[in-house]
């Protein structure tokens, strides 16, 4: 699944294309895997237009994100067929990747909690709340895109380690999940017309942590609500993606930088390479918490490499609730199951 | 010396006016001192106008502003008459403070030290660069109103710290006693017309550390220049306090937080009341660099109170060369020399 046509406003299906060609067959220390899951992320929709820290997609280009499935052929062996691995690759059915850039992982009950909760958005989720957030008991956390893949992982993180967590989405059926079946102390809807109010409401001391996915307006209304020595976690502008200005260029936020001065704040652009040393043990503190039931990851699984596209657009419209993937393959190989 | 009326748009003199009154006397646990200098700084007009940490200064009050002199009266003798002490005050003869609030200093060559490199500037620059800039040796550290009470301390910190240090100016006066006397290893007009292209120039390895004691256009100007992880030390808006717009409702450096995202940075507001822990060492550690010729330590200084108001616009209009004071008082008190 390629990008056709560079959209110019809003994404829809038809700027995608199918393209099809043979299967191909691994070199020396390469592995062919079979796609099963890939993820569909708002930042595919960026990189058509926003500068990024990644490369821009063109017409033409694969889908950049990240993918999980069972290798399939391996001609060295340094990864035994079978074995499940993640990697970056594009939508497609089989990925041929170096070995040494795909990852085993251990079984979980499906492929794709590697693409949520124990891959990218929940690292992403993990070091934006306790290395940039800093967290303390008692702390009111906002999360904007509070169902998303990093918002809804990055509120029940901060739950777990003792805040008072706000989410912001942009549906009242979305809010109710969140507050009924994941523990938010309240959610409120950006859509509605007394939205700032309800914040305010909802935060009676005042914001400690944003955690920031959604750029623009939100977070002119955020900034005169946090408090002295509060922290915003700058980590996606989903507000801005779906648009034809690259927010690189976009106005900024009333006040800054005054109101950071007046109340000592702080903004960071959240970069979780910079974490790489301590992803080992975040995967392993993220599974804990789901094993233990402190931690839901919530996914939303789509049919078929076919609807990719219509994910992403629903994505970019707020239509998941949690990880959006797509099922590209069966778990169980047909082939190999045969 | 009091505000007698509220400015719109630029300061002049003739929005003061003086007040005179009985010399006040000290009740119990208070001290009188007689004021030798007082601070000229530009958060003075920012209270005017602008929200910020501070109290607005209206119509018929004093410019609230840090102060040294000699205690003059203490009835109960907890300052010794004859101390030099430092203190917040206003522009004026004799400061009445309860004995808790004032804090005695050594003795300096200059009791204006106490109000420049050792009083809050020299604090605020300390913190900026080593807290909030975490300036490692060959950093390359920009800092804007670099000629300033605050600018050139903060450009010789970094300097010492093993910087390579560009300092913005408005004069190509100043930017010659940066470079030629303070060591700085470049100095950029902002108001020349190629001043884009020569600060590119003056950080060929970008920026890591960004000092902002201006805010505005110059902040949207700086941010594409920073490097990865890189760090803007907010500390002042001084291009907006001389103006009708509250600088907290201005509009705000275009691609926040996209940018911040992009690159990792980190943009934190300078709170120097976080560090009061800290401040004795400090201190201790810019005066030892002073004594050492590590640091020096530039300041203007006007005669007489009825001075204070041009001094002040004059700082506005960036006419001063380090740290603006007027002096109100000799430093040997002609009483007691008698």
């Amino acid at each position: 699944m390629v990008l056709a046509e560079e959209p110019i406003g809003h994404l829809s299906p038809d700027h995608f294309t199918i393209t099809e060609g043979p299967v191909p067959y691994p070199l020396e220390r390469e592995v062919l895997v079979r796609v099963v899951y890939a993820q569909v992320r708002p930042g595919a929709r960026a990189v058509m237009t926003t500068t990024t820290a990644f490369p821009r997609t063109r017409p033409g280009d694969g889908i950049f994100t990240a993918v999980v499935g069972e290798v399939v052929e391996s001609p060295d062996s340094a990864l035994p067929l079978g074995t499940i691995v993640t990697g970056y690759g594009v939508w497609e059915e089989y990925l041929l990747a170096p070995a040494s850039a795909v990852r085993p992982v251990a079984p979980r009950k499906h492929m794709y909690e590697h693409l949520g909760l124990l891959g990218m958005n929940g690292l992403t989720a993990y070091f934006g709340v306790t290395a940039l957030g800093r967290i303390r008991p008692g702390s009111t956390f906002v999360v904007s895109a509070a169902a998303g893949g990093v918002g809804h992982v990055a509120g029940q993180i901060a739950k777990v380690l003792g805040a008072r967590v706000v989410g912001i989405t942009g549906s009242t059926v979305k809010n109710e999940t969140l507050v009924d079946d994941l523990g938010f102390a309240a959610a409120v809807d950006r859509r509605s017309a007394t939205f700032a109010d309800r914040l305010i409401e909802a935060c009676p001391d005042g914001v400690d942590v944003y955690f920031d996915n959604v750029g623009g307006p939100l977070l002119d209304t955020l900034l005169p609500l946090m408090n002295r020595n509060g922290r915003v976690v700058c980590c996606g502008t989903t507000s801005a993606y779906d648009s034809a200005e690259d927010a690189v260029v976009a106005p900024g936020p009333r006040g800054i930088p005054q109101i950071l001065i007046n109340k000592s704040l702080h903004l960071e652009g959240l970069l979780v390479a910079n974490f790489a040393a301590d992803w080992p043990s975040a995967l392993e503190q993220l599974a804990g918490w789901a094993d233990d039931g402190k931690i839901v990851p919530l996914t939303d699984v789509r049919n078929g490499l076919d609807s990719a596209p219509q994910a992403l657009v629903d994505l970019l419209e707020g239509k998941n609730l949690g990880q959006m993937v797509v099922q590209i393959a069966p778990e169980e190989d047909p082939l190999s199951a045969a």
